[in-house]
């Protein structure tokens, strides 16, 4: 019970529900927790093509960052109620599952955000391999919570 | 003229030039600096919020590191040619003056970083006076670039 308790609390964290907010509308919110979307596949795209091909610290690390820091900035708060489907001509790949399944959602998110950082803090070693394995773990979150909860293209 | 040349090469760091980059085309690299941009207007909105309102320090920081990764990551490269003008229906605010005057743009950016790391660390002492002041910096240099280079609303 009181490790369920727990995981309650760190979800609530994680998905930023627990923190002061603005109010977005549905449509804004539906536009900037895409836009973080796009902008962490933008910066695991990097980290591939380095791994693929000429390995930039620098640039591995700034891109770990950028994804460790997006994963920590509670983007729970962005799944506000009437995100849930399209609103005002914003459309939204979102499953009106993840609406209803927090404690789920919650445990994905963690574990996003666990691999995010342990990802950021490899990046800073410059362990190539150790970077390569740790990708794919960060990757393997990012698909877990699109197979269950976006909807396929 | 060691001045002049540390600063280009700065420059080129900021922007990313130097680094190995994915050709991206250039309305997916407008649509990825917007999504940037977006996520750090979000982000900046949440600090505002919390000076005006409840102070909660971890929200600061997570908003803070995040301005500050995006900072980093090396938004330059997303100014590829042929993203000076609206192409395959993607519009951009962009001036076409952004893409000449590189010293100048290169000068803003800096400022950025540095304003957006130095938000990053004074976030993380929760000193709210003094992340106030260093909030009006960041806000500050985003002004500038938006001024010189960004065709108004």
């Amino acid at each position: 019970m009181i490790k369920k308790l727990t995981l309650a609390a760190a979800a609530l964290a994680v998905t930023g529900v627990a923190f002061a907010q603005q109010a977005l509308k549905p449509e804004e919110a539906i536009k900037t927790r895409q836009a973080g979307y796009t902008y962490l596949g933008w910066s695991m795209s990097k980290i591939k093509a380095n791994l693929e091909g000429t390995y930039n610290k620098d640039q591995v690390i700034a891109a770990a960052n950028t994804i460790a820091a997006i994963a920590n900035s509670g983007m729970g708060a962005l799944y506000v109620p009437g995100s849930d489907k399209e609103v005002n001509g914003v459309k939204t790949r979102v499953k009106p599952e993840f609406f209803q399944k927090q404690q789920e959602v919650g445990k994905l998110a963690m574990a996003f955000n666990k691999e995010a950082n342990e990802l950021a803090r490899v990046a800073a070693t410059g362990d190539v391999a150790a970077v390569k394995a740790q990708f794919g773990k960060v990757g393997g979150t990012c698909k877990a919570c699109h197979d269950d909860f976006r909807v396929k293209d």
